[in-house]
């Protein structure tokens, strides 16, 4: 079984044996013979998958009344694998999804880290530094590095730990955060777990 | 006495009878010839400003033991207006700074909501949203539009809440954020008030 992640950069497969990831602008997607079972949220790319017979939408199994329109099937398939927590998936973008009780509750998103220091230095220059991950919250800073890096992460932290829910990490940039979010669960492979859970759910094989 | 504020893009001045901008890519200061008391955020404007003898720089008539050595004048300036209160300055950036009992307790510093939204945008199309600046916090979001809302308003919200104390809206963005902070106070001239100050302190006129 071959499962892949379709992003807007990457293609990210997980086979039996190894995850690895193939560029979009690059990879040809027929060249693959075998059954893959994929996600898709690139709107272009998802109409090309949904022409090859061995491509298997899994966006089709889901119940999607929970959610809205316009929502990532990324997200969604997270949401998908959890009863109760926060999930914040920190790539590009950072999505933060609230579940209850298997209950979408909803959710908000928020630069992805490079997005958000691009953000700072096209203000000005004199914003151009390096996050500083290490920060202590509960302090008020009093350097520039600190006060660039406090309006980044704490305000983060404090949304989410509002709602008293576990922290889950993913992401590419999910390592980054855990020295912020000390007591969340790192689960870099949720959306392929959630994947395979689908997949057994409509036992497809 | 002509108060001008100089920033990275405008020189802002209020004399007597009127306030008004001049970009700064156009506007020569040597044409004023009258006493202009000033502050600029600026280092290479403020050394040609250091040149003219009627140009008054603000700057040095301030302690700035309190504060931190990269700290942006017009904060600094704005800091020294209050005794207590979190003082939000909208422009470019947002910069937030906390002032409790006549100290100056630290701050932070956030995208202003062009460059937040400009941010959303690089990352992706599917992100080309306007904020929504009537949205109910209390809710957390199920589309697109408040997702990005919520996660740009909303957690400068729950901080800024954090320090309980007087709410300060001043800078070229502040109207915006009136519906987010409906109790704050909006001080639009802080910036000159602070300056008028600081001139009569120091006994300069």
């Amino acid at each position: 079984m071959i499962l892949c992640d379709v992003g807007n950069t990457t293609y990210h497969f997980l086979d039996l044996t190894r995850e690895y990831k193939e560029p979009v602008e690059r990879f040809d997607p027929k060249t693959i013979t075998q059954k893959v079972y994929y996600i898709c949220v690139n709107p272009d790319l998802r109409e090309n998958l949904d022409a090859l017979q061995n491509w298997i939408d899994l966006a089709e199994l889901i119940d999607m009344r929970p959610y809205y329109k316009t929502m990532g099937i990324d997200r969604i398939v997270a949401c998908e694998a959890i009863q109760n927590g926060v999930i914040i998936d920190a790539g590009s973008a950072i999505t933060v999804d609230i579940v209850r009780d298997g209950h979408f509750e909803g959710g908000f998103i928020y630069p992805g880290t490079q997005a958000m220091q691009d953000s700072y230095v096209n203000i000005s220059h004199a914003l151009d530094y390096e996050f500083n991950y290490n920060l202590n919250l509960d302090i008020i800073p009093k350097n520039s590095q600190d006060a660039l890096s406090y309006g980044y992460l704490k305000l983060l932290y404090n949304e989410v730990m509002m709602h008293n829910l576990e922290v889950i990490l993913t992401g590419g940039d999910a390592v980054k955060l855990q020295h912020i979010f000390p007591k969340a669960k790192y689960e870099n492979e949720l959306l392929f777990n959630s994947m395979k859970k689908i997949i057994k759910k409509a036992k497809l094989c």
